[in-house]
Formats: C-alpha cells, structure tokens, sequence
C-alpha cells in the first residue's frame, strides 16, 4: 500500500483537504465552506468529515499515515494547540491536535498557513533546492513564511515570520495590528485597492475615477492598459514591498524570495520597484544574492506544505 | 593538561587574544595596536605574537586546542575566509584559516564579531539560557548578531545579522552603506552626535551647544543632568532602535534582546523608548516574550563567543 497523508488548508472561507503521496502528488481533493459558527467542534466536525471522504476515496490502493493542516493562525507545533486566529477566533486556544487525533486516530499536525506555503512551494515550487527562503503572501494582509537551513522559523510562540508587519513608514498609515506603516499597508491586495482611492483625486483621466466596487485585480488591469494612476499604485506599492524585504536581505541573507498571493497578479508592474530597493538598499552579495521570483504553486502551497510536514520530509 | 583555547577579538583599533578555558575563564590576556599598513600577513604576524605570548603564559598547565577570531567582516565559516571588511580592507577576500593554521598548527576558526558577541553573552552574560536571541552593538554602526534554537545565523554570504541597517525612514538620512534611513542613522553612537548638532539650534540652553568635541557620552552625562537637548536626543535614538526591534521582534520571535556598545552607556535615558516601540508595534505575545536587556560582558563578548566556538561548544 502506498503511504499518503491528508494534508488540510483550513482557511477563514473554505476548508481544503487533499490526499497527497509522498513525492507531492494529490490523489483526491475536497472543498468545503469552513463553519461560521463560534463553536470549535463544528470546525473539527467539518475537518473530520473531509478527512474521511479523501480517506475513502484513496483506500483502495492508500495507507493514511498522518494528517497535517495548516491554519490562519499562530500554533505551538510542539503541543499541537491553536494559539490565535484572527480570522476564526472560536479555534483560539484550541487544542486541534487532540480533538483531530481523538476523532480519526491518526497522527495529527498544525502548522502556520503562510509557514506551510513557505514550506510547500520549497519542497516543489518556486523556492525548491533552496535551503534558505522567505515566501510572502499579498492578500488580504501581507503574510510570510520563513525557512532557514532547510527548517521553518516558528520561534517559541509560534509567532515568527510576520513580515508583514515590518515597518515602512514610522509615521504612516494605522494598521489593523495597532501599529502604523506596517508594510501590510501599502504592499496587500487591500492596500492596493486604498492607494487607488487615496490618489485618484490627482488622475482625473484614471478608468479607476469613481468606480464603486474596485479590486486590485481592476487596478492590475487598468495599468496593463498604461493607466497611470494604477502604475503609480503599483509602483508605491513595491516600492515599500522592496524595502520590507531589503530589511529582510539583510537581516537573514536568503537565497530566494517567493511572492505569492491574489496582488502578486500585478508582478509586472511592481516587480522591478521591489528588485530596485533591494539593490538600493541591502548590502551587495546578500542583494545580488537573493533572487525575487513569483510563486507557482497557488492555492496548492499551504496543502503540499502540510503534507510533506506529515510525510516527516522536514 | 587543562584543555584552552586561543580567542582573538581582532578590531579596527586593538588586537585582543585570551587564553581561554571550557567554562570560559580567561587565564591571559594580550592587547596590541592592529597593524595600519595594507598588507594582510603583517596583521597575521601581529596575532601570531599574540597567540604565542598566550600559549606561553599558560604553557605550565594547558594544552591550547584551537584558535577562534572574531573579525569586523563578513566570513564565510566554512571555507575561513574573510569576505569583506571595512574597516580592514587588507583583510577582504584574504583566507585568513589557511594563513593562521600554518603558522600556529592549530584549528582555526573565524566568526563574524557581531555573531561572536551574540554567542558570547548566550554562553556567560546576558542572554544565558537562552536559545533565541538577537544581540544589538551601539557603537560607530549598529552590529548586530542574531542566535535561532541556539544556533548562529550566518546565511549562506555570512552576511546575516546586519540590524542596523533595517530601515527605519524610507527618505530618512544617508547611510555609509548607501541606503537612507538605517536605523545605524538614528541609534549609534555616532547618530547621538549627529542628532544633538542637529537639533541643537532649538535648544539654546543646552549645554551641548557649540562644543567643539562631542561624543555620545557627553549627550548622555547631558542628559543625566536634565538637558533638554540631549533628552530629545535619546527619546529619537530609543524610538526608532525601537521601530527596528520591533521589526525583529516580528519576524524572529526572540526571546531576548541584548544590547550594548558604546551607546548603550545612555541606556537609562533610552530603553523605555525603546520597550514603548515594541509594545506598540509588535505583536503581543511575541512583544510580551522579548526581554531587553543590557550587554554585561563589554569588551570581552566577542572573546568570550570565539571561545565558545573554539572549545565545540555551539
């Protein structure tokens, strides 16, 4: 029988679970919309009976060895407890490891979502052969997973990695983590979308003036058209992105930095801004050294990380 | 025969080397001028001196195992080379390992002084005990050293660890290593000068104003007295170290912050900046957990972490 794990992304939205074998290869896959409830249990409930759809749907040829999820949240991996999750605060403070275990009898993992994305696209993605890489997520926040000498950097609450709450502008815009000019607030799909609103009043001609719903993917499309208000968006935008990751350059001299996540969709226009202040700004072997490239693994990354977790690959 | 190590703190200024023991007892000590001429072997024929003058002292009754230098470079460990170094520039790309060893016939080691002074007071000052640990150095620059589950971070240049440039005013002031704003700008000890003639016109009854010689310690004897000028000083030199361990305290998750240097001598009139900055801006449990404290080896940190090297003992 060949050993497959389950591998879970449980995010504030869906709740994805995969059987995944030991070289990265997803057997089955299921999707199901994550509780809204404040109950801890529905969530485990709803974990539970995907694990055991991906379960039946692989038996015939699969041995289920171990489950891992990764979660939106900060984790004791060591004691397999749930610390704190913005986005589904009924799992704060929940012991996910022993009401997994108890349900399914398997060995049971957590990990941090954007820690498992780190891990996932370096096991098969865009930071694969690298020991060293930081992987960032432009998406509702700004997110980020580091590894280090092959391993991923938690630190002893589980809470390491928030790249993006590195400060850009000490006196800059609020954040929602109690700081200001966190980089969060000019380098996320949200922050793309609010630069957009805060200058449109200087791009009279802009397509973007007075749209009622905008997204940054309108104002990624919009600069494909030579707009230039969205130019300028993005260019802001990597311009502060470059400099949270010079910070990053030079504190940890990674080898690759693997940027993903929905406003990663804009690459090209903000990709240079953020490769100029890398050179501008960190020292020049850790800078010509750290490569900038986009992610490939998309939605898939947090569940190959996870699974190759529960493979006991790192 | 009691096993010692030969441990080198080779600055800009001064040659220090011990003789030091497996619980990190210094039995001698030597302290010549580091040769000024541009000619990497007479720098090696000074330490060589030195190493011999230690062996000598402690000949009777130790037997010397290995020899660790911390260097003002980056180093690749691995190799013993020396890459680059500023204030030594004899020294850049010199393999350093290669030419000591056949001079001495002993294992050689070369360290990072920053990681040196990191390891040092992880052993026997400060941060003893504990695994995760950031060491900050106020004096010309900012160095910085940064020990994950007790291990150095070096990267794969040996670049890592560079804290003081992390940057703190995207537009802020220029930096020697070319950027703007590294927080090196705003919290050495060459900063506090700058900072006290900066602002010294809007404090006409400070006692700073116009003198012709100027050091930190001047602000600092200044500011103990109550000068309002070197009060202000040492607020924006605390508030944005703050920002910058703030930034780190994010990312890494230590569990301790350690610093010293020269301008740490100012320490009573800066840390709370420095705590109110981590407290506002980091996360809170990670903020919670990082201690910050004052470096309590001085001059010997660096010795200390090279001889913790030297004897296998990280």
């Amino acid at each position: 029988m060949k050993k497959v794990v389950l591998a879970c992304d449980l995010g504030g939205t869906n709740l994805r679970m995969a059987a995944v074998d030991a070289d990265g290869a997803i057997l089955h896959r299921t999707k199901r919309d994550t509780p809204k409830s404040d109950r801890a249990d529905e969530v485990v409930r709803t974990l539970v009976e995907s694990a055991r759809e991906c379960t039946d749907a692989v038996a015939a040829t699969a041995e289920i060895i171990a489950l891992a999820a990764a979660v939106p949240a900060t984790v004791n991996v060591g004691k397999g407890v749930l610390m704190k999750a913005p986005n589904l605060p009924s799992l704060d403070g929940f012991r996910f490891v022993a009401a997994v275990q108890s349900e399914l009898g398997i060995r049971t993992i957590i990990e941090n979502d954007a820690t498992s994305a780190a891990l996932g696209e370096a096991w098969l993605g865009a930071s694969k052969g690298f020991d060293n890489s930081i992987m960032v997520t432009l998406g509702t926040g700004v997110g980020g997973g580091i590894i280090i000498n092959g391993q991923p950097l938690r630190g002893p609450d589980g809470t390491a990695g928030e790249i993006g709450h590195i400060c850009v502008e000490p006196f800059g815009a609020p954040c929602g983590c109690g700081a200001r000019g966190c980089v969060e607030q000019y380098s996320s799909a949200t922050a793309v979308v609010r630069l957009t609103r805060e200058l449109e009043s200087q791009y009279v001609k802009s397509e973007l003036q007075n749209r009622s719903r905008l997204t940054s993917l309108d104002v990624f499309e919009a600069g494909k058209n030579g707009d230039e208000l969205a130019l300028e968006v993005f260019r802001q935008m990597g311009f502060y992105l470059g400099i949270a990751l010079a910070d990053l350059v030079n504190v940890l001299n990674p080898e690759i930095i693997v940027i993903g996540g929905g406003a990663a969709a804009g690459w090209e226009l903000f990709v240079e801004y953020v490769r100029d202040q890398i050179r501008e700004r960190a020292f020049r072997e850790p800078a010509i050294r750290a490569e900038v490239v986009r992610a490939v693994l998309g939605d898939d990354a947090g569940i190959l990380g996870a699974a190759r977790l529960a493979h006991g690959l790192v």
